[in-house]
């Protein structure tokens, strides 16, 4: 099918899937994890996979390939992540205040499914299912546009789960999968006006600029974290390595681990020959990767490490790497981190009160953190159950996006023939 | 002051509004009234807008021009306005949901301010005191840019509501009105990234789709309405004539008014020579204006009017006409709404309650409503209290936007030194 018709179909499919009530779209969530599961569709799946794998060999990274490799068992983890959300509560329907009038007028602010939201992804192939569960669990159709790697496996995919769909009375066209896997159709998305209620870019950088570019749709800013841990001068300063190791360390690749650290003055010339100490000999003699550290002039006559280089308080290193800052006061490190975030995750370490509430109330991200790690942002952490992506932006939904920010909602108003 | 300047003087003056506490931002509210009232800068305003009137005068329509003119008692009257939000809750700092994990960290899900909202608007001068009220109370810088023919005025006005800001501590940045009145300065604030954290465009389709095209900032849509009313073959049909003259003619002009009547067959030979009489010679005979009909074939052979031309079904008249169409069946009238609306308000007449649910499922717009008038979408008649105007999209805001919807939120969590 052209990206157009594919546009079409998955307009049709919106209201049969927004009018279906809870229990058909659980049932079909089960049959589409069954459907995963079944041998034959197994055998598909992994079929289409291997000729993704044979064709990307030599072309992506290692770590691409890993993340496009599929095997039963995480071809069973899908379908777990399926079940999961099937068994999440029902966001759509949902009264979120209700107003009586003096007038008599009920009126009920409703949770309603935004209609069809397309995501455009890269090459991990669970972001299908995924998203096709998110999508479907929250009354919504879906048009998936991955990256050509990982088209194979992908259309395995959906053909699988859309026999879910069918058994259960709703139109396979709610999970509809691109066909066409050059920009042509991810700018199709971007301007398809009155076809896609919303657009969520999952990727790189370059991926959601150009999205943030050119959508006409609207569109979720996802992702990009360039995370800060300011550790202030009255910090624990032993919970505080345990925090920095783990925001940098327990997984550098993803959005949420920490990029830059901020320390106080006060303390630098006491903590920063720990923090040293704690990301490189420690780990190493545990046979674990080292972090190099990025420091300014201040931190660099203190500790051993790279000099840090005009753009390394500006990048998103997704590596074991971490720009260290020596900074005065509290107010610039607010400073600095209102001129360098990306409004995902920051941190403050301290025992004083005051200042972990103006960190609070001043540091304009998404997700601002007292004594933790900045890894907690996740819809799964937060409590939400899965999650969509990581918003960055500040109109509609910020932070994790679960089922509840994938629905709008509506206002219904009963009366009784009231005129104004 | 160039554009440019004026984006950097609102982007500088977010943070001091954003932490000011709700009694600063209330008493600089209550010194904004204070000072509009004043006789002094009465005397600026209306000698400001005195210029705008002669310079205006034959070149707007009479209706453009009395919108644009201001009395004492208007300017009362916008203080007053400016007084009715400064008394509503404070929307800064409600925790919205709170979670507690198993591992002791506490999420408050916490709406924060959105930082510089842009309004573009046109002529009414009270809409400059109406945006700079709300946007203070919500914790927001604001930019106003009105039409050219109300400049002076605005001028006059912002120059006045700086006065109650100063007073209190508060930047007079917080208000700005762009000097610029060509295009290019509307341009520039669809397209000012890391400036303008959201636009709202107030006023005709044309500015409002040249933003939804061009924005490049988060932009809600508002306010074009064709409302529908389907009355249904159970309808109270005396009630429906009293609801169906309300939404038409109480006020044509504005956005909630009913645009498009459809009537069920199995009533339409009763009900349409009712209707043509109560919206004819009836408001003739009370001296009131009549309602032109534009008539579907199958209306037309039962009552008098004007045959309905091919864009009459999608047309937002603002004037007293409405089109009248017949159909078989709700679902009939389901997927005409769903054709041809503008996703803004529409209702049933319906003693089934079966159909009034359906139709409160189905009908895709941001109020749906039963037995009742469509000119309750406000934000008043919510309950909101005011309203920056009616967003006819599903991101975000849908609806009434109250100064909830003014604000994003962020998550603060707070820990003990917890990590992943």
């Amino acid at each position: 099918m052209t990206t157009q018709e594919i546009l079409e179909a998955a307009r049709g499919a919106k209201p049969a899937v927004a009018l279906s009530d809870s229990g058909t779209r659980d049932s079909a969530l089960l049959g589409m994890a069954d459907a995963l599961c079944a041998p034959e569709s197994m055998d598909a799946i992994l079929a289409a996979n291997a000729e993704d794998m044979a064709a990307a060999k030599g072309r992506i990274s290692d770590v691409m390939l890993d993340r496009l490799a599929l095997t039963p068992q995480r071809i069973e983890a899908m379908a777990k992540g399926i079940r999961d959300v099937a068994a999440l509560p029902d966001p759509v329907g949902r009264v979120l205040s209700r107003i009586e009038r003096p007038n008599g007028l009920v009126i009920e602010k409703t949770a309603v499914p935004m209609g069809v939201i397309a995501i455009i992804y890269e090459s991990r192939p669970n972001v299908t299912s995924d998203a096709a569960a998110l999508a479907i669990k929250s009354g919504n159709a879906c048009i998936l546009r991955c990256g050509k790697e990982a088209w194979r496996s992908a259309n395995a995919i959906v053909t699988t789960l859309r026999q879910g769909l069918r058994a259960n009375g709703l139109p396979e066209t709610a999970v509809c999968l691109i066909e066409d896997t050059t920009h042509a159709s991810a700018n199709a998305l971007m301007t398809a006006v009155g076809y896609v209620d919303l657009l969520i870019p999952r990727g790189g950088a370059g991926l959601i600029r150009a999205c943030v570019e050119n959508a006409k749709v609207p569109c979720i800013q996802t992702g990009t974290g360039i995370c800060h841990i300011f550790v202030d001068d009255t910090a624990d300063q032993t919970k505080a390595l345990d925090i920095i190791e783990n925001a940098k360390a327990s997984r550098p690749s993803v959005c949420n681990a920490e990029e830059v650290c901020l320390v106080h003055s006060a303390i630098a010339s006491e903590f920063l020959p720990k923090l040293a100490q704690r990301l490189g000999p420690d780990r190493t003699a545990k046979g674990l990767h080292p972090v190099e550290l990025r420091l300014d002039e201040r931190a660099a006559a203190l500790i051993p490490g790279t000099p840090a280089g005009p753009k390394d308080f500006d990048t998103e290193f997704l590596d074991y790497i971490l720009a260290v800052k020596v900074v005065d006061s509290m107010e610039e490190a607010i400073a600095h981190i209102a001129a360098h975030s990306t409004g995902h995750s920051e941190a403050i370490l301290t025992r004083t009160d005051a200042h972990a509430a103006l960190f609070t109330a001043a540091v304009d991200s998404a997700a601002v953190y007292v004594n933790c790690s900045t890894r907690f942002t996740d819809g799964g952490e937060f409590g939400l159950g899965c999650e969509m992506g990581i918003s960055t932006q500040k109109l509609h939904a910020r932070g994790p996006m679960g089922l509840g920010e994938l629905c709008s909602y509506k206002y219904i108003i009963h009366g009784n023939g009231q005129t104004r």
